[in-house]
């Protein structure tokens, strides 16, 4: 089953996707919260809702896919986790040693851009780069969670670019601001739940592309700390919730670890592929003086 | 003006605070929002709201302050951004050089607590530290803010204890884990609106206390990017928005850096006072067994 979120006004709504149509979930089955967080943490069984959902749709209930804009896929996460370092290849190319704990940070909501949506090159930096990752979205509340329990915790998977100003991430030790410039966290297109994919999303392919160019070519069973692991770790320290995010790291192959460094300008293509989860695609674009005190 | 927010049943409600009395605010003025971000996003006059609330409140209105279960000030902030070393004496005492720009860091929701909650020593750790900081809580959305216009952004001020997991802070260089524990993020137990402090919180005494004894003595005047200097550099790179919190770092004397070092344990009590903002009371207790899958 796969979900999306698409705006409508100024309010995200949660639907489900339908070869290449848009079912929406929410006037269909309006017990669903239209928000993707709380529909996840509402208790509702979201993909037998969306069965319903299905079999209910008349024409008037489906848009074509292209027709809607979307939203992240969660628009709204509780907390949005990332890992840095997470693949060795990305770790030796950035001159890291294998690390022995993951290097979290957190994103904030208003860094969160959706597919087709325009990723912003701040006024500040030329220093925009791209990272290919896999996020995890969990489906319920959990600390102290058993690596053997953990992908009890998952309901979905969805592609992620974790956009950095690299110039911001090295300023200081915390890679924090540079992680945080607004409309830079691109997830999407769509949430894919996790019975359509192997346990725990290992062994898919994830690519970027810069303006067709193949950027970054691996595998999601090249992490260092996998699905599982990562749950169990975190959950250690902080309770998990339904609606949360984990940004599972990036393999080898971004801007600045090549020769001369690559970094990302107005008009520029990026697309993250992982196999049977989606393809997300955004535009740069360089911000505008306009946008001032908006 | 003070604001408060307190729990009742599963939701925050927001009130004011009239001298040892809280004043429902939501029910006196019902288009006030109960949950203090959505009420300083929603572009009403809080301050004039509350004055009516004032006015109209009765006795079965009022409520004994310490009677209700106060909730921190602002329950969901969008984003809490963390400031480390902020203060010469910190950054001296921790063995580093005076920063060249602010170390910024985010706190999760899943972390806040309340003043008079019990703050939680996790089980996987025993260094468990305080550290006292000043909280800004801004009232209205901006981005590129310049240092001149910069409190104008400013709704009000609380206390906040940045309760540190120093092992798991220095795991790694990315201190986000250490600063992410569950229930660390004391926050509260009031937020004063900037009109009754000097402008940008500064000059200010702040302490902290364990058991009763001082830890930390400085003052706001101290800090070396002050409040008006960071709001300009946190805009600079994102959009800040009303209920987003900033807590402005922690000057000398944390347990760390004490010889021998000095860490919270179960039924110590600490507290952290900043001059006119309030004074914030939290005991710690450790992790017990059966929050486990809590």
């Amino acid at each position: 089953m796969k979900f999306v979120s698409y705006r409508s006004g100024t309010e995200a709504r949660l639907a489900v996707l339908d070869g290449d149509t848009v079912v929406d979930l929410n006037r269909l089955v309006p017990e669903v919260p239209s928000d993707a967080r709380k529909a996840l943490q509402s208790g509702i069984d979201l993909p037998a809702a969306a069965r319903r959902a299905l079999e209910l749709a008349g024409p008037a209930d489906r848009q074509p896919l292209a027709g809607v804009a979307l939203a992240p896929v969660v628009p709204e996460p509780g907390k949005t986790v990332c890992l840095g370092l997470n693949y060795y290849d990305h770790a030796a190319e950035s001159g890291r040693d294998k690390p022995v704990y993951p290097w979290f940070f957190l994103r904030s909501t208003t860094s969160l851009l959706a597919h087709g949506e325009a990723a912003e090159r701040p006024r500040v930096s030329e220093k925009l780069d791209y990272e290919a990752e896999l996020a995890v979205v969990i489906g319920k509340r959990g600390r102290h969670i058993t690596k053997e329990d953990a992908l009890d915790y998952v309901f979905g998977y969805a592609a992620f670019n974790d956009i950095s100003v690299r110039d911001y991430q090295k300023r200081t030790p915390q890679w924090t601001i540079g992680k945080n410039f607004d409309r830079t966290g691109a997830f999407g297109p769509v949430l894919v739940t996790a019975d359509e994919l192997p346990p725990g999303g290992a062994g898919l392919r994830i690519q970027s592309r810069l303006n067709g160019e193949v950027m970054q070519d691996a595998n999601t069973r090249d992490m260092i700390w996998d699905v599982a692991e990562t749950i169990a770790l975190l959950s250690e320290c902080v309770t998990l919730e339904a609606g949360d995010v984990i940004a599972m790291g990036t393999p080898a192959g971004v801007g600045q670890s090549r020769v001369p460094p690559v970094w990302m300008k107005d008009g520029d293509t990026i697309e993250v592929e992982i196999e049977g989860v989606g393809l997300l695609v955004n535009t740069i674009r360089d911000e505008v003086q306009e946008k001032a005190q908006a």
